[in-house]
């Protein structure tokens, strides 16, 4: 990115792309079309300099789009329609944190307190009018590991400790990262991960972390809570499922799923012990997309890597 | 309190008795009676200078004891037995805080989070095999008020603060007190009041906050969520429901009611915004009752007024 690239012509798709579009056309300089939903014409890829979405067009590559921009924080559907290598002379493609983070970090929270308190429990009891107390369920001292140290775990590592939990956070190298109280590398996370109360994964889909979560991960862990804000793919279902059998896990809250919607007939929607929500632990704000785009855009303008721009090689 | 008075005959009563007669069988010069549960013998009675329970033997007042330490954090059942006037000579009585101001705070934060994260509306969802995103519920920049500002409530506004929240609290003369990033007197608090995303009642019962959660405190309020920690009786059953039913209480989380258990065709059980728990957000813990016994007796033995000791003329 040692070039000045000033995008003058971008073209939006997806849900947000009217709402971006509006607030984007203040922005002297730059014009805006918005794609019919699902669909880029070629019309409109011959005409723009640069994309923004919350997918990337098939016949993106041949184009003159120097420039996508994803309005979310996973990028890996991305890189996929993009092509993942490096290629010299292929569009930057950037992508939307924002307030995201410290969302996830609530709804991993809000989660971590619900299991404790046994909200769900409590619910049921209700439902049949019975008064009874349940036994404590006291996490003692055991902690948070968290899977993944970017922004978005480190967001819920922020968000956990200010609601009184130690978290350590894993990831390849271990090297310290705020606000985590601890990193570590995986490959010495045995005995972290046997003491934790709750496992976060927080990872983005690559070759290194798909499937990192079955069985022989499992079996470190001790009638832990497994929460997943990362993505779907990188959880074994078959390895959970078993996880769940064997007391290795306690109870998994599922917000991603490697294949979404979730079929009706997949065995996570009946267990007792598995709690699902349909992919909103980090809902994208439009303001968050708008700024980000902002943000990258003056950036390569000066001829800047955006700090938002994905790591082609690592896939995130 | 100005004379030296050294416990040292301890009858128990209540489900904590023996877990906690039996750390105090340690302690030189203090002997401990465990009473049958539910009543409290007139020859347990005539030994004892001193007694500890969760209830407040009717027989007490004629009795020797000189100091009675209430189990839990509210005292309002044990200042009806004991009669409430603050009669010279008649027994001290202290409670156990400890960890529950904590406790309760992270009770709190989870019904909150839960509320905000629509957990149930989900969980009936994936009840029923249904993947939706809910539009999402940000409560902007509405903080939440604290009803109370005692030890509890202190305790809750340092955890919702730790989770973020701007926390405002309630009482009567709206004197600052930390950790409350504001406190104002209950009658300037109209405006307050009216701006909360969350009420939340943490008041001791007494003559002046029995019903104070009715028709006319929730007409300040636009589309709250209620939670009472505090006491039943603070809250209108009627008033509540009307609340529910105009707009100006979106939910109710009531972990405490006038009667419990709740009887069984309350209209509580089945209101679909109502959430109830059976008094469980403040366990008492056994080692904080021991270790509240222990430093009410040693500042008693000093001829000090213990910092747990109850003010009968307030009730709390």
């Amino acid at each position: 990115m040692s070039t000045r690239f000033t995008a003058r012509r971008m073209v939006l798709s997806g849900p947000l792309a009217a709402a971006v579009a509006r607030a984007l056309g203040e922005v002297p300089g730059l014009a805006t079309r918005v794609a019919a939903a699902g669909d880029v014409s070629a019309a409109d890829l011959a005409w723009a300099d640069s994309y923004a979405g919350f997918t990337v067009p098939g016949n993106l590559g041949s184009s003159a789009v120097r420039w996508v921009h994803a309005m979310a924080a996973g990028v890996d559907a991305a890189l996929r329609s993009l092509g993942t290598s490096p290629a010299v002379g292929g569009p930057v493609l950037t992508r939307t944190v924002g307030s995201m983070p410290r969302a996830i970090g609530t709804y991993v929270l809000g989660q971590v307190l619900a299991d404790h308190l046994q909200l769900a429990r409590y619910r049921d009891q209700q439902a049949r009018h019975v008064w009874a107390p349940l036994a404590n369920r006291a996490p003692g001292n055991r902690g948070v590991v968290v899977l993944g140290t970017g922004e978005i775990g480190a967001g819920i590592a922020g968000v956990l400790r200010g609601g009184g939990f130690r978290v350590v956070g894993m990831n390849t190298h271990g090297r310290a990262r705020a606000p985590f109280d601890e990193v570590v590398a995986l490959r010495d996370g045995a005995a972290h991960l046997a003491g934790c109360d709750v496992l976060v994964c927080a990872l983005p889909l690559t070759d290194a972390t798909r499937g990192l979560l079955g069985h022989d991960l499992f079996a470190h862990l001790d009638d832990a809570l497994v929460v997943n804000v990362g993505r779907g793919a990188c959880v074994v279902p078959a390895g959970l499922r078993a996880a769940l059998a064997d007391g290795h896990v306690r109870h998994a809250v599922l917000d991603v799923v490697e294949t979404e919607p979730l079929p009706g007939d997949d065995w996570r929607w009946d267990h007792e012990r598995v709690t699902l929500t349909p992919h909103v632990s980090g809902p994208t704000e439009p303001a968050d997309v708008v700024a980000a785009i902002l943000q990258c855009r003056e950036a390569l303008a000066r001829g800047e890597r955006p700090a938002l721009a994905v790591d082609l090689a690592r896939g995130y």
